[in-house]
Parts: C-alpha cells; structure tokens; sequence
C-alpha cells in the first residue's frame, strides 16, 4: 500500500452567506487547496465531498460544475459532524488502493438553511424542551456533570475551554468569531443548559473547506514533498454496543475506539502528538475528549486545563485554531478545517499561533448516532 | 492489488412497505447477504450504505443497531440513482486498498415516505407540468424522441421494452411486479408523456438489498471461491462536460463514460458479456443505454429490440430480472440489487430466468445531476 500525503489544503473563513449558493463555497474551497498544490481540476482523478444538511443533493457534482465537469468519479458521504472527515478518508482510501493519485477531498456546510435554526415549535411552546428530547446543548451539559460527580469537575474548569479556545480564535483569521472572553464573561453568559452557558457552545456557520490527498509517488515526481503532510493514522468508527448506547450517542466510547485504531494504525501514543484539533462542539466535551484521546488519565481532564499545558505554548496544544466553539461548526466542512489547521502547523505556515516545532498532529470529530474519525498527520521531511 | 469477489449477496423482494422502518429494511438485506456468505455481522470490518431519500439520517448506522453495533467504519453515501452501486463500489476499493478482508454493502430506499409522490401541486394545478420542468419521464421521452427522429425508432420498439422486462418478472420472485404484458396493453396504458405509457415507467418501491465483498486471499481461506463473483471492472463517472450538458442530465455521456472505463478495467469488450442488468427507469432508456453500453452499434437500438437476442434465451439477455420497469426502482436498493441479479446468474441459481451458461454480467446505473456506475462481474472458478 502506498503511503498517502495531503500536498494541498485550505478553507474559506468560516461565517455565514445566507446568500450564496453551497455549491460556491465548497467550489471556493476546492479552488483554494487545488491552488495551494499546485493544481488544476484536471489533475483530480476523483472527488469525495463531505456534507449533512444537503446531503441527498450532489454537493459534490454541483461544486464540480463550478469548477470543471471532468466527468471523473464523484462520492457524496454522509456521517453527521463526521461527514467531511468520512470523506476526506475515504480519499485517503481510494489512493491507498492504488487506484487514483490524486484526489480531492471538500467538505461544506450551510448551517444557516434550514440546519439546527430555530427549534421546533408548537402553539409557541419549544417542543425540544417541553418534551425532554435531549438536544445537543443538553446531551453534553449531562456528560458534563456526570464529569464533576465522578471527578469533581468544576464549571469554572469547563469554561476555561472556552476561554482557551477564543483566545486562540484571535490568532486566526479563518475563524468566524475573533475576540477574547474572560472567564468572568464566560460564566455570566446566557445559560443553554447547566454547566453550558452561551459561550461554552459552538458556533453555527457556514463554511467549506478541502484537501487535496495525493499518493507517495505522484507528490515526489510533482515536488511536492516539502510542504506534505503524511497520513499516519486514519480511523473511522460507529458506536461499539455498550449497555448504555441505546440512542447511538456514546461520545465517549466511539472516542475510545477511533483513537486507540488511529495510535495502533500509527504506531504512536498520545506522548507523541504536538497539537490536537478535537471535537470542541461544547466545552465541556474538550475535557471529556482530553481522556478519551488519551491525552491525560482518566479523571485528570480538570487539572489538564487548570495546567495551561492545552494552551498554545504549552506541551499539548489542543485547539489553536479557535475550535468549534470560535472558529465555527460547519458539520461536513468540519473535519477537513481540522486536517488544514494541522496541515498549516506541519508546514510552519500557522503564524502568530504556530505551535513550534510541530511534527505530528491530530484531529478528531465525533458526530451524533454514530461516527467518529480520528486522524493523526506527520510532518513529510 | 488483490482482486475483490463477491461472497455473499441477496435482496428482500421489492414492494410497499409503509408500516416499516427503513433500517429494517436494510437489515433484512443484509441478514440475508450474510446468510448466503455464510457469516455474522462480527466478521464484518466496515459497511458502506447507498440511500437517497434520508441519506443525511445515518442509515448504515442505524442497520447496524438492528443487527450488532460492532464498531466498525460506517460511511454513508449518496448519488442519486447510484447511491447504491456507489456504496458497493466504495466498498469494493476499500478491500482494494488492503483496509479490509470483508465489507458489507448495503443499499436501501423507501420511495413512498415522500420521495417522488404526488407532484407538487398549486391551487390544484399540478407545477410540474404547467411550469413545464423536466420530470424525469418528460426527461426520457424527449430522450426517445430524439431517437426516434435520429433514427427512426417506433413507439412498438419502446414499449416492447417493457413487454420483455414484464415477461422476465414472472420468473423473478422478488420482482414487485409479476404478470404479463402484451403489447397492446402496453401502448393502450394511460400516456404519461409520449412515447411513454404508464406501463412503460420504472416502479417507484421500498426495497434494500445487500452484498458481501471479500478480498481473494480471504475468499480462499474461508472456501467461498465456488459461488463467489469476481469484480472484473468497476467505474463510477460524473457528467462530463458538453455543451448541451447545463442541467447535469447528459445520461448518454456520462454512461458511454462509464462504460468505456469498466471495459478498459476489465480488458473486455461488449462481446464478450453474457448478460446485462441496466438501468430502464423508462422503456426509451433501455434502448439508449443497448447503444451506450455498446450492445448495438448508434442507431440499431430499435433492430436490437426487435430481434430478440435481448430477451431471455437471445444472444445477450438484457434485464432478465425484469428491470427497474417491473422489479420495481428503490434508488439506494437497485445497485446492489442488479449486482446480486448477475451474481445469481453466474452461480447458476437463477431458477427459470437462468441466462444458460452465464460468464460475465455487466450492471449499470444511472443518476440525474450526475452519476453512472457500471459493474463487470465474472463468474470465480
């Protein structure tokens, strides 16, 4: 099997464009990574294309029609917040099989259509609440406080995230939302759901973006080794039965499970990731993840964040990109602004939020009922 | 690479299924699937899932939940009409890559929860007709219309189409439809748009069907070789760029694309296929496709079709499953539906619609906006 490199990364800054069509920012996306490898459309020996919302609706051939109707394969995948990780692997598989050298991976959501806005509603009554179905805030505002009854995690641990994560939002100018939020604001935000307040939640936005994955020959004969970044570990998994797993929601042990295949695929252990892109969908879920990513002992999410060691400088930098809770949630486009975020730092290009010396990143998401991708990147030469 | 055999397939029999949930319908399928392959869903690495209507719903996941949440890879795909032959061949190139020994391919749709009911309508006028947007039977008798002024095929040779996929049902226990339509019947049938009678459009049903694919070293070690199907070609095509190509609905195209690449991949030609499984989402397709396909030289669709050697006992029967016109056309199903129509044969398990001797079988799907697959299964040992 031949080793596979992303030779070509990018996305567009996350927002929203209610007034845009999907189809142009993926086919936004898709120019900007081709344009970073080097490329035309015509290079591209086939597409895989990542998106939720609109997924019944050949996102993938549409971007294709903005930017060259080649008439080469095209894959639309769907996997909730994993579906732009889910098919930037699935590119990763096709070059592995040795069927294509290069292949482009793009990813695109429109939150604004239609997609998690206002919650249903009857007779003016919200019918989530009413009902107890458990939405996202809630889920994880649960799983949060379940944290602090086993281990004594305190709120104040779990905003911390969020001060973490925007202020690293403030070094990126892809992120949708770019300002500091002290503690204090963080805890006296409006409160979604008890430990979670407003800015201890991700953001919904639209955004795109797309990596072009490319086999180990082709990226030698084309020169582009130098600014490559190896696929070491590519790890895809639906929720394992638990006795607790009757929604298809067990977060963490889909974590778990994607995680120890990823390491195991790599031969690495979590003391050799430089940084980490993890499904911050909530704060209180970047704690959970620092345990099920193996990044501290179980129980010890707490004292990590206390540590300051998450923090760009720090000895695990997780998150310098701003993380979903400032950069912006856009499910399919997601997992592959995970992958450019890495990608970035490999190559030294990250500026004011370069995690020095970076060699080998990850990347992790995690989407509702059940799939969670984990992807461990190196630095080529 | 190591070549991929199909070890295991089957189908539910198509039809209406309101009061079901479509992920039983899917686990039906691949219970069956694993049944004839002789395995658990425990010997499964990963699953590939083609469906259309709820494709943002997880549908490979929640089969899983039906029949052994094992935590394997679970990637979603969508394509329209080839949703499902995409699913297959995702499948087919993550044995390629070496990933896996053994995947299970699932495709499933349920037509009659809302996709291509009732037209919309306005104050009782139905839209589509007054707005006059390109339905898909609109779509297709144009397309036969042409034919006809190009070549002056009749209205005969259509609807003897249907005559012979109606008369290949009655042998096809898993066919939604199973009785005899003579020609009369089929031209006096309510016109839906000239030259299409009713009887002369596919079915729209509920239906799932699934299929097992193995990597040859596997195959061996577990004795399936006997029954198993090798993939002698697999291509999957978007539209390519014309200049009549502005809708993405350039089905001749992007078909002969398809074609052209799975001969290539297989080193065959059209000579040397014994029997064919394409996609008759109307009679006028079915002749298109015998000349994109290559059965017949551009304009001999009609002469093909009046001799005969595409029915049962011809020189290369063409639907002998009764097709999409009377099988019945469940999007995400019909892919792997057809995949397990040509394993079926090349086992020699056909029944009374035995093509005598069958080699080699070639399917092919064809989707609106824009995607073609063509498979060229050959018969193992």
């Amino acid at each position: 099997m031949t080793e596979v490199y992303v030779v070509g990364a990018d996305m567009i800054r996350f927002g929203r464009f209610p007034e845009r069509r999907i189809e142009d920012l993926g086919a936004d996306a898709a120019l900007l990574a081709l344009a970073d490898a080097g490329m035309s459309i015509r290079d591209v020996q086939a597409v895989y294309c990542g998106n939720q919302g609109a997924s019944g609706e050949r996102i993938g051939q549409r971007i294709l029609k903005q930017i060259g109707q080649t008439g080469v394969p095209v894959v639309n995948t769907s996997n909730a917040c994993a579906s732009g990780a889910t098919a930037f692997r699935e590119g990763w598989i096709a070059v592995k099989s040795g069927l294509y050298d290069i292949v482009l991976c793009v990813g695109v959501e429109q939150m604004g259509k239609g997609m998690l806005g206002a919650p249903q509603s009857y007779n003016g009554v919200a019918v989530e609440g009413v009902i107890g179905s458990a939405t996202m805030p809630a889920s994880f505002a649960m799983l949060g406080m379940e944290h602090s009854r086993n281990y004594g995690t305190t709120i104040e641990q779990f905003a911390k995230v969020s001060v973490k994560n925007h202020h690293h939002s403030t070094m990126n100018e892809k992120a949708m939302y770019r300002f500091e939020t002290p503690l204090e604001q963080v805890l006296q935000a409006e409160m979604i759901s008890y430990p979670l307040t407003k800015l201890m939640c991700s953001v919904n936005v639209d955004g795109a973006a797309a990596a072009i994955v490319c086999s180990e020959a082709k990226a030698r004969q084309l020169g582009l080794m130098r600014r490559a970044a190896r696929v070491r570990g590519s790890a895809l998994t639906s929720d394992p039965y638990t006795p607790q797993n009757t929604a298809m929601m067990d977060f963490n042990a889909v974590t778990r499970l994607a995680a120890q295949s990823a390491y195991e695929q790599a031969g690495l252990g979590p003391n050799d990731i430089d940084l980490v892109e993890l499904h911050d969908c909530f704060a209180t879920a970047e704690l959970l993840h620092y345990e099920n990513l193996g990044l501290c002992a179980d129980g010890e999410a707490g004292k990590l964040i206390d540590s300051g060691e998450t923090e760009l400088g720090g000895r695990i930098p997780v998150n310098v990109s701003g993380g979903l809770l400032s950069k912006g949630h856009p499910l399919g486009a997601t997992g592959i602004a995970n992958i450019y975020e890495i990608v970035t730092h490999l190559r030294g290009e990250a500026g004011a939020r370069q995690v020095e010396g970076a060699r080998i990143g990850m990347t992790h998401v995690v989407g509702a009922g059940s799939a969670c991708a984990v992807h461990i990147l190196e630095k080529s030469e």
